[in-house]
């Protein structure tokens, strides 16, 4: 049960031009649901991704960076994304699966094999069925569509139970510029690069190096600020393809207004999948979000915000609406700023203040901190007393429903 | 429900010469149930202790600091422990009331206020009820006697469901020499320095510089090797006591076959408990030993084991005895081994080798996965091929049961 996450409205999905999308059944795993997705890109599109930093990055994952190139941005034909295996832990095997679907798809598009990316999630260590891929490939290609954003998001879901999409159209120089995304995840949701998946369309033109930029950019201020179990993904991945069918002309300074615009609309698509996700995390019935601020820098702040965020005693008194809040200063406590002096800090949570310098503070009433712990959305806000960094993480709390999902995940 | 762990026969705790215990009701949370205790240590019982490094230190942490001095090693008459209140994050009145409290102890037994070290465990925020604490002292110590080791145990338990008790009696030199301890601790449990709270003593002789010594070594052979939730405590603390009764001479020479002796005996008690301590986890169904090979350093094989030991990923699936072992990989992938090449990894599980060279083992089936799994005890070997340090940690699984107990934790 997501918190506050209602399904994208298909009617508010705007079409980015040169961009279609497909989906089929293919028997990954289960036989009868959509577990296979493709994106079809016009000639010309540019793609640029970030990916996990987990060592056991996935195949599809290396096959990606594969393809991409130094610059981990480059003109590319289609993505293919497969549910019900995550092709991780896989070995040569993995690599061979991965690259055999780029293959695959290639030949049905009369493509070179390296305009493929491919994408997989599910379970980990468990062998890729690729000829029963590779079969269902011809159905996705005939299901393409550009307005088909809504059900493709529907496809790459795995213990996500509301499908995730978001798209904004912005007037830039008096051209209407679309961006329009999705992302699948709710549990394994540490993302270090990115999460796991993510993908993001827009017809502006960009050059590639400003393009490489804005996708690190983007993660930073949505994906990367997100948590539901503290467990990064071994296929964490988010791309942005442009396919510069807009009729506003090529983007490629970094600074200028135009490269603000573009990357604003990129964001704000970005955080709702981003938080989407929070929202629908495993077992989720809060929406936390935790803002450190008056620290020494912003990695100072994410680190503290981390720790709290993982704390599953900070996470459990959330599913029970108890203001048990001395848990958020232990954790802050062991956050790893060893010369903090805790006489510095203070917690709020909603407009309530709670300690101050480090104690309780005088005027805090327990029912003040109920009345906030029971609703479905909180903030809490640390000051540290110590810079002028800070830092915005969006998290949820760990229920019971967490451990069923993750118990039975593969049943 | 502990994993394969009884309560102390309290026939089997050897009592310490000149040491007593004594317990009594103070009501400091809840009436009617033993929430105070008392340690009365002869004349020269020497007591050293290792503390949390969680920054939010509980007052009480901060009074044991300044009595034991730079050294950490000082005469003490008197331990006393409450549970019910943490006395953490509760400021200048927080260091009153733990102050107040050696103040109050320290005139009945006709001692300085700085011979007596102040304990306490339980809810986090809360001001320490001081007079109620006062109040009952008298009762705690008409109570007190040398035999009284297995209610004491029981004494100071919060979400523990089962005493910590442990004792040995070694020969040194001819002589028997006696270790007995307690613990307790059931979550926030990630020891930094020590696990709250562990209170060992031994009728040794010990010099000072020793003592201080000893207590850092079996911490890190014990209490410093286990993890239940990855929730460093702000009350964490283990002291050694040595009353000196024995019969056997002063050891002070850290080479010396005497004290090898003695620290063996203390690390055996040590780990009994807080294997103790893992084994009674909140929720527990599962113990885990967890043993890191082939690393570069100790350091880095224990972040390793940490990784996968605080996975939520990693718990929930031994608490369903399903062998998605993926996920171990994937928190080794995540733990912060930035060069490491997963190409070098093996992964056993008991006598099952489930990976190798970072990928599935050809002649790896799941029945076997399954078979170890359904285990109440599991050991999981990690093999990083990268080196010659190892580490070994215990930990437990993550159940409903663990959310239940911490929603419900102050209700």
């Amino acid at each position: 049960m997501a918190v506050k996450l209602d399904p994208p409205d298909p009617a508010a999905l705007h079409p980015v031009a040169g961009v279609r999308l497909g989906v089929a059944q293919a028997g990954i795993r289960k036989p009868g649901r959509d577990d296979l997705c493709v994106l079809l890109l016009d000639a010309g599109t540019l793609v640029a991704g970030v990916f996990t930093r987990n060592r056991f990055c996935a195949a599809p994952v290396q096959v990606c960076l594969e393809h991409l190139g130094a610059q981990q941005c480059a003109t590319v034909r289609a993505l293919v994304v497969n549910t019900g295996c995550a092709n991780a832990g896989t070995g040569v095997d993995g690599l061979l699966a991965a690259r055999r679907t780029c293959v695959d798809l290639a030949a049905l598009l009369h493509v070179q094999p390296g305009a493929v990316l491919p994408f997989s999630t599910g379970v980990i260590l468990e062998p890729l069925p690729v000829e029963r891929l590779g079969a269902a490939l011809p159905a996705a290609l005939d299901d393409a569509r550009d307005d088909n954003w809504a059900r493709a998001a529907g496809a790459i879901m795995t213990t996500d139970t509301v499908p995730k999409a978001a798209s904004v159209q912005v007037a830039i120089d008096g051209v209407t510029v679309t961006v329009t995304g999705m992302a699948k995840g709710a549990g394994m949701i540490r993302p270090n690069m990115a999460t796991m998946l993510g993908f993001i369309a827009t017809d502006a033109r960009v050059a590639p190096a400003l393009l490489a930029q804005l996708v690190r950019e983007v993660a930073d201020a949505s994906f990367n600020c997100i948590t539901v179990d503290g467990d990064t993904s071994t296929n964490d991945s988010l791309v942005i393809a442009a396919s510069g069918h807009s009729a506003l002309g090529l983007i490629s300074d970094a600074h200028s207004a135009q490269a603000a615009a573009l990357r604003d609309a990129l964001v704000a698509v970005a955080r709702q999948l981003a938080q989407a996700i929070v929202r629908d995390g495993e077992g989720a019935t809060k929406f936390i979000t935790l803002r450190v601020e008056g620290a020494r820098s912003v990695d100072e702040a994410r680190r503290v915000g981390y720790a709290v965020a993982h704390s599953p005693l900070v996470k459990t008194a959330f599913f029970a609406s108890d203001p048990n809040l001395g848990r958020i200063l232990a954790a802050v406590g062991y956050s790893g700023v060893d010369d903090l002096d805790v006489r510095g800090v203070d917690l709020y949570l909603g407009d309530v203040h709670v300690a101050t310098r480090g104690g309780r503070h005088p005027r805090y009433a327990e029912a003040d901190g109920q009345r906030v712990m029971a609703q479905p959305e909180i903030d809490v806000r640390i000051a540290l007393g110590r810079g002028d960094a800070a830092a915005t993480l969006w998290t949820c709390d760990l229920s019971h429903d967490y451990v069923s999902i993750n118990a039975d995940y593969r049943s």
